[in-house]
């Protein structure tokens, strides 16, 4: 089962390093990760997405993480509900034949198209996760040249 | 000197530990970092924010990643030109009498109001770097309840 867990830590180096070491010292394989500063610049927000194949090992795992030094809260949020996005930027094969459609599926999408040239152009979005996956497959008809993805980030409701 | 840091890895577990832990070696906090897949998802791509305060020891960092196992490539982004995004998820104090006054920073911000209610509401935007500064700042009049940002993604111009 996919689980989205959001951890509060103290904005100091090596928490990272030793949050990471937690789930791979156990074999588990982060899917995504996103790290940035919170309202409080000393106290950072991970938003971390994992497949747990094993759940009991991830409960042990999540009872580890609070047992961590300058780790504040970790909420896993997959038993909540939430409001999720993630954003991403990718570059896609262009030419005039097909400029047109990509538009519409910008509009589509909700997405920005940040640049266009006569062979390529890069466009964002911020979607959620099944919307993510829909908006890439039809990217992926143009050719895609270069994908850049944010993880996923959440915010119970 | 702020840099912006692409760096594709295959994706298996144990890569984000050691490229973590050699950060944290050296005494390097990470600002932000943002860790997806790609357009292949056997391998990922990680956009690592770090505030050099010696750029010999930040040399020396980008020469051991390289060197690392599973790490394809390894950009400095940050003397080329590149597009940047960043997304945030906030959640602000609301009431009627504001209501109105946030939905016109939404529309400035090119931002989403995913929710509101009589006490709150959650809003969300993609920003270049200065922009998100300048969102989050215009929002602290609201009060800032919970604020979550994924880290900065690139990709060269």
């Amino acid at each position: 089962m996919r689980h989205t867990i959001s951890v509060l830590v103290e904005n100091k180096f090596g928490v990272l390093a030793r949050i990471a070491g937690l789930f791979s010292a156990r074999g588990f394989n982060i899917d995504s990760l996103a790290v940035g500063e919170t309202q409080d610049p000393a106290v950072s927000c991970m938003t971390i997405v994992v497949n747990a194949e094993d759940e009991r090992i991830l409960e042990q795992i999540k009872k580890q993480l609070h047992k961590l030094i300058d780790i504040i809260t970790v909420i896993d949020l997959t038993k909540k509900e939430f409001f999720e996005r993630e954003l991403v930027l990718v570059k896609v094969s262009l030419d005039k034949s097909n400029k047109a459609n990509l538009e519409k599926i910008a509009h589509k999408f909700n997405a920005e198209i940040l640049h266009s040239d006569k062979e390529s152009a890069i466009i964002e979005a911020a979607l959620e996760e099944k919307n993510i996956e829909e908006f890439l497959s039809v990217l992926k008809e143009f050719g895609i040249k270069q994908l850049v993805r944010t993880g996923k980030i959440a915010i119970p409701k």
